[in-house]
């Protein structure tokens, strides 16, 4: 693995390029997938089934045939060996466990004049989570999409996903009868994402959409924004580490491994203040990486874009990795809680040698949906609020417009607005 | 107005062009803002000033030229009517008050295996506020916009707004003052968005981006979301108003006007259950027309966009507003606070007749910026969580992890991510 350190004096131009690793294609494809939508807005389950067939290599003969029954959900659950399901059900309590906390609750604060403020928190009424398909099939992120939409209270929680061959991933349709999704579509890409913005004959218009997929979902995604809302624009998977001397080179190895594994494009980035644990952690993931079931992927990852920066000081290590603003950060230090202030920008934070980043994608409790790219300075995990929108609440008492009124009519004036101003002292005229 | 029974045959149809009222036509414009975006990604500052030109009609000689002095906002905070720094001064302190309660704090939650779970909140680093300017500059909305961020921790705040033939709307620069703006650049539209977005010379990039604009403004901060957070896309005004027999017709036409007054494609719409309220709002609309300084906007808007639907009873009216979903709900009943359960989809609720809508333009406290045509199914208004994020946080502890570890290792084994099931169980085995 490639080990630079900040005293060299390439080494801005170098962590520019690490800084840039997410740049994606979105505009490139933007075309292709605007068509896939128009398609989709104007056929309908037309255009899906033509998608379907051209992408996933099956014919649909009925519109019947889009929809997943219910009870092929339950036998995938029922049939679930008794450990793998004693898993599943440990994963979806604790994650519900976690997102729970975060749910907020409407709320009304009260004045001396009579005047009532609050906020009013509505579920959304259809949340629709896309859960990619074929290879990279994760029934993970099904509990991490449908437990905080199932905890913010919707009542509609629909799943798309592809299946190549007509073929579905058993371990996934379990997960959603778990979580009583109400109807999984055989339906992915784009035209996924299209059908859950504006609806089909068979799949009705939803409100929010979350979930990951490839560049041509994240760009959908994008497109539909504003139509209904979205959780964030997802990229290729990545961690960062900081470490100090107290770190094991091997454990910080194979949780670099860990994102690597999953795409060619994601990153896994060091940040050590010792040397000699930047050496041993390259010497220790190249003899991982032999024994990796998907060491193809895993080591064009860590060549490409795997690098290990040695800093000066923990100070400089945090400096440099709030710019970064990795999708998972572990920090491996002596006292990890004690770097806590000065963290300020990372999707989730592993603290500890006993918390390995894979914890968090499946059993820990938070969410696994995290923002990409450098996204974590201003996008947060997914969460129960993603499911959920406010609604301001506002009581005037008589007594308070006869002390606000003439002050806000005052302000519609300047902005020369004089309906609104009139609206306001029509009321302090009626005594 | 136009006055509907939800009984007539044509109901159905009248109903859907209201639920369409605010179809956009961003796909029109996106060519040319795209154009405007990458003319900025480019040329930096050399575009801004081109832009400029174009537009507002004034040449910029030097970068400088950009910026707004501190001196000249201090100025014309001095310079305010007494009255009217009063008024800014009180809208500013209830918005500052009612912002503050909705601020996240930070949480960590125990278990007896010594797991700590919990979530950071942290402000983003930077915000840029688009504030409209020329004829409809509302300083109003430098306060709605600029005390969210701030009372979410904020460091830098800067702001762009339009300024044709070089002028600047001096309350506006007062409000700025008064908010502790870092930095006013008198910039505006599509450049503005796409200079906060990706940065110029002079203009450092943002993290988050909020503040209405015409479809040109929407436009770009569709195309910028990912690059940076935006707060929604919003369209033209709205107000719904909800009404039985007890209702006062006169209040609810100007609280109408009160919308119809802000844009020609603004929409009033009045629901009741009592016909007679329906005639006499009617009339009433069309009194007050008359005097009003923005008579020709509001005449169109009321005329092309307006409607009183008179429904069968108080549930069938509620029902029929959760769907349009307006921006701004008033509920004129003779108790509507017991309405509050089934309201599910509003930007604003306003109750009972001593609450207009334009209270809560200007100073009632909550945000005046709201999710608009039918957005409020899923956008809440801009509120202190647009200018934070989160960070979960995670810590097992050596009991933690021999616990759920194999789970875990099994979850990932499924999933064929062998890397991530390593990363877990040499955790395991080393004793």
């Amino acid at each position: 693995m490639r080990i630079i350190n900040t005293k060299e004096k390439e080494f801005k131009k170098e962590f520019e390029n690490i800084l840039q690793r997410a740049k994606s294609d979105i505009k490139g494809v933007s075309k292709i997938v605007e068509n896939i939508i128009d398609e989709i807005v104007e056929d309908g389950n037309l255009a899906l089934k033509k998608h379907i067939e051209k992408f996933d290599k099956w014919i649909v003969k009925s519109d019947d045939e889009l929809l997943i029954s219910q009870d092929s959900m339950k036998k995938a659950y029922d049939n679930l060996d008794e450990d793998l399901k004693k898993s599943l059900h440990t994963a979806y309590d604790r994650i519900k466990a976690y997102h729970e906390k975060q749910l907020p609750k409407s709320w009304l604060d009260f004045e001396e004049n009579g005047t009532i403020l609050g906020q009013k928190v509505t579920a959304v009424d259809r949340a629709g989570l896309y859960i990619p398909g074929g290879k990279a099939a994760y029934p993970s992120s099904l509990l991490m999409n449908a437990i905080p939409a199932m905890v913010a209270g919707v009542k509609e929680i629909i799943v798309c996903t592809p299946t190549p061959n007509n073929e579905v991933n058993e371990l996934l349709l379990a997960a959603c009868y778990l979580c009583k999704v109400s109807k999984v579509y055989k339906v992915g890409g784009a035209s996924a994402i299209a059908a859950m913005a504006y609806g089909t004959q068979t799949i009705k218009k939803v409100d929010v959409i979350t979930g990951p997929g490839n560049i041509f979902v994240a760009t959908a995604k994008k497109l539909v924004f504003g139509e209904v809302n979205i959780d964030m624009i997802a990229g290729p998977s990545e961690i960062g580490v900081l470490a100090d001397s107290s770190a094991k080179a091997n454990y910080i190895a194979i949780d670099l491994l860990s994102q690597a594994e999953h795409d060619e494009m994601a990153s896994s980035i060091l940040i050590t203040t010792d040397e000699n644990l930047a050496k041993n952690t390259s010497l220790e993931v190249d003899r991982y990486l032999e024994n990796l079931s998907r060491k193809e992927i895993a080591k064009k990852s860590i060549d490409e874009r795997g690098v290990i920066i040695v800093a000066s000081n923990m100070e400089e290590a945090i400096e440099l990795m709030n710019e970064i603003a990795p999708e998972h950060l572990e920090v491996l230090t002596q006292n990890p809680f004690e770097l806590l202030p000065y963290i300020k920008h990372a999707g989730a934070i592993f603290l500890g040698e006993n918390t390995p980043e894979p914890i968090g994608d499946y059993i820990a409790g938070p969410n696994h949906t995290l923002p990409t790219g450098g996204t974590a300075k201003f996008y947060s995990p997914l969460n129960v609020e993603n499911f959920l929108k406010k609604s301001s609440i506002i009581s005037f008492s008589k007594k308070a417009i006869e002390e606000l009124g003439e002050p806000c009519a005052l302000l519609a004036d300047t902005e020369g607005l004089t309906a609104h101003a009139k609206s306001v002292r029509i009321r302090l005229e009626d005594k």
